[in-house]
């Protein structure tokens, strides 16, 4: 069912420190910050050739990435990317599974403007999976 | 400086139960258990179509991701690779960086075979990543 790898997202608590380390400690293409207030976050893309990596930093009340940053002050790999071909029949076939998805069970729309679902971490080997659909 | 991202490695406290869940739930292609003794872990393969994720499981005593599975017992992401293509040159680039290697800080030969670097998480905005030489 999964496919490409479509992305690692790390929260950090400062966005630019984090883009200092990968432009110039690891030498790596970084894109300017895109502030997604709908998600909570702020955004640097890290494209490597095979897939990219993204640097997530708090933005406005209630950020998604708060708790994590808490327990996690230095920041870390907050959740990983799958994309899939069709995001009904992921969710139909983690159902039948007896996977859990997080929210209401529902596709939304993700920061890149298509349908993703979150799934349960105690589910996925104590990873937060994001689901996408391409 | 950096490549492609090789792979991105979950330490997982049931090695067959993380295969049952990128395998039946989320229908990966999942490779046989490989023990690697020398790295103290047991390893399985899911290839993606542009890159590949590890699951890891302790094998034997002082296992690396031993105390990462205490903090973590469900599981969870534990490091991210990337290519490089000349593992010296970027050893000197991170010195003049004043990011830290761990261990001696010299190449060691990875669960690849080929030479790899660990930096310094708190370097790496949270992450433990690993170079490896390709």
């Amino acid at each position: 069912m999964i496919g490409r790898l479509n992305h690692v997202a790390i929260a950090v608590p400062d966005l630019l420190a984090g883009v200092a380390v990968y432009r110039d400690t690891l030498g790596a293409n970084v894109s300017q910050p895109q502030p997604l207030p709908e998600h909570g976050v702020t955004v640097v893309f890290i494209e490597l050739p095979n897939t990219k990596i993204e640097l997530l930093e708090p933005l406005g009340e209630n950020s998604p990435i708060a708790a994590f940053l808490e327990k996690n002050p230095a920041g870390g790999m907050h959740h990983i990317c799958y994309e899939v071909e069709d995001i009904v029949a992921a969710k139909a076939r983690l159902k039948t599974q007896g996977a859990r998805v997080l929210g209401d069970g529902e596709p939304k729309t993700g920061a890149h403007g298509k349908p993703v679902l979150f799934l349960h971490p105690k589910d996925f080997t104590g990873t937060l999976v994001e689901l996408e659909q391409v």
